[in-house]
């Protein structure tokens, strides 16, 4: 077979980037390991900046978002005693948009189907060959046999332990990482959400956060210490747990109920450059991993996406290798200011085993500025509702 | 003897504190144990908040510095390869003033000259007795007799190492701390300074500073690892290193020449509550130090001076006692706003023997968005110039 792109992973980036290319007329097959089932089932972020918003209507799957999503105006965020409201919307002019990673990956599989576009799924052993050369390609096996698909370029869209970064030679690759010393405790709840603003709470309890996906499902999290089992947690046990830690009145008014998913996640911080290797680009968490607070993951694998797009499109349409070339460069600068913002607001809301009276001071005293300072809050909106494209 | 105010430590905080008190009507005296050679002999801090200016210019210390004093509205940040300016006055509507704690010293005690202000140097051990009496008072040898003064209220001016910190009991203080892994070293050199906007630069061979004293004296900063003895630095091993670490642009005109002092300060954040017990209260460094990146110290003495003045006038000419009632909490919620700052300007400013990749790129990111946002530049603005009172 040959294409043009040859796209690794057949999540939200993957059928981005794909549905973009066919929407300009570039040919593009999707590789995903997994079924479309599995795909499907990962509960994953679910708050959109702008600028993906945008994208995705560009993408031509923004009915149902526009329908169903909830625009978010601004945050609310808790400290010790008593929660405060950042008004992102008034400080920046844009607002953020409430919608499930689930969902706009369903999006994309119907538009890819709708278009014919090629999403192969159970593809195993992937793996990217000739990246240094002019005439790359990647096999896979499917149903017992070895299939090879040419291409000119390869997207690696396939997460942080996929074949596309592990594909750049070790001398090349530069890695970053911080492991945060805790994980966070996740539930659904088919309950009305306690907040439609996302509430990032400070607690001396540990930090806390309350989203939604809808009017009757919450998303609801605590942070818990590194290695924790999910099983010390019971449904009961968390709400109490999460109660204690939000504003007072906000827990006054929190409706609990059983728990339909619950799951812990470790938090991390890691960056690999560079970005592009021959003909390969790195695009997502195959590159980067953010931890949760702020929600960037998704959004930046977003940001990644539409640079990688718009550098194939001058590629193909105009015969301009300049944002195939700039790529590595402007992908990672606005990784880099994101991996900032969400290390900076991780370190500020968490509490650390090790932290002394003095880092707690730091922690309280960069929230009452957050309180009490619009600048600050301005400082802070603009990086929480996305740098421009 | 009977006064009012009692204020140990004869520094820029007891000097000024007793001159606003004079103008007021209060009476005070003033016990420092050193001389006054050896107060004015000390190299300290020389950049003022607008605060700070006007605050010198109510106590009617200000004709000098408005005459000689240096009009600063903006700074310069040096990153890796070049450095950019943060408009601080176009940002916030207001300028710092460079005028040393020297000069500041000179006219106070000049002034306190002027108005027959008593200020008692060479007072040795110095002791608060009845802080949670009615009847406080201090005692201190001189000449060979043990003197007492009988007061209202104590003002504890002596700095980190004074005695009127420790006389609040163990079991009432909290204590918060910080000690960073490295020094500065400083120089004063009678050469034309390289900038008259100070030059905050973050090198990966570390950070370095650019300030100055007037037209034709200059105040240049290098980090060095924590305990390297000042020995080490010849003039030429100081310049060479300085001139490394400073954008090119300014290293291409640098005058050197010989330095008329050379010596190696520690950093550290340091923080004591309450700073107020009983009859007692804490003001500037006797309660807290802050690294110097930012130049905060003597500014957060003067705001401290601040409220404790307003606390005394309200109390002796209004008979209201809020003031006093309220000065830990008010000058304490200045002080950590400081603190945060400071800690924030050093930990990114600074390289740390065991920061990983991460840190770096972290630092170098938080640098890229001050170049880059106007509102991030402003945030940093507004508390760079200082918070009102």
């Amino acid at each position: 077979m040959r294409t043009q792109v040859c796209i690794i992973g057949g999540g939200p980036s993957g059928l981005l980037l794909s549905q973009l290319l066919h929407l300009a007329g570039i040919d593009s097959v999707v590789l995903e390991r997994r079924t479309r089932d599995y795909v499907l089932g990962r509960i994953r972020a679910g708050v959109l900046e702008s600028g993906t918003v945008d994208l995705l209507r560009k993408a031509k799957v923004g009915d149902r978002m526009d329908r169903q999503g909830i625009v978010d105006d601004g945050i609310v965020v808790g400290g010790e005693t008593h929660g405060f409201r950042i008004d992102i919307k008034a400080l920046t002019g844009k607002s953020m948009m409430v919608w499930g990673q689930t969902e706009i990956t369903q999006d994309l599989y119907d538009a890819r189907d709708a278009m014919g576009g090629t999403v192969i799924h159970e593809a195993e052993a992937v793996k990217p060959h000739g990246l240094d050369s002019d005439a790359p390609y990647v096999t896979y096996h499917k149903d017992g046999t070895e299939h090879r698909i040419d291409c000119d370029w390869i997207a690696g869209c396939d997460g942080f332990h996929g074949v596309s970064r592990q594909s750049i030679p070790r001398t090349v690759l530069k890695e970053y990482e911080r492991i945060y010393p805790f994980g966070w405790l996740g539930v659904l709840s088919e309950t009305p959400p306690v907040t439609h603003e996302i509430l990032y709470a400070s607690h001396s309890r540990g930090f806390a956060l309350a989203s939604l996906r809808n009017e009757n499902l919450s998303r609801y999290y605590v942070q818990v210490p590194q290695g924790e089992p999910v099983e010390n947690w019971s449904d009961d046990r968390f709400w109490d747990e999460f109660k204690a830690r939000i504003p007072g009145d906000l827990a006054d008014k929190l409706v609990t109920g059983p728990t339909i998913e619950k799951s812990i996640a470790p938090l991390r911080s890691y960056a690999a450059e560079p970005m592009r290797w021959g003909r390969l680009f790195l695009v997502g968490d195959a590159a980067h991993i953010v931890p949760p607070t702020g929600a960037k993951g998704l959004n930046l694998a977003a940001s990644d996406v539409h640079y990688l797009f718009e550098a194939l499109k001058a590629h193909y349409l105009d015969h301009d290798d300049a944002g195939i070339e700039g790529y590595a460069q402007k992908a990672a600068a606005r990784v880099w200011q994101a991996m900032r913002f969400s290390w900076w607001f991780t370190t500020v809301m968490h509490r650390f085993p090790d932290q002394s009276g003095f880092d707690r001071r730091m922690q309280e005293s960069e929230i009452r500025l957050l309180e009490t300072s619009k600048t600050a809050q301005a400082a802070m909106a603009e990086l929480y509702v996305g740098a421009p494209y």
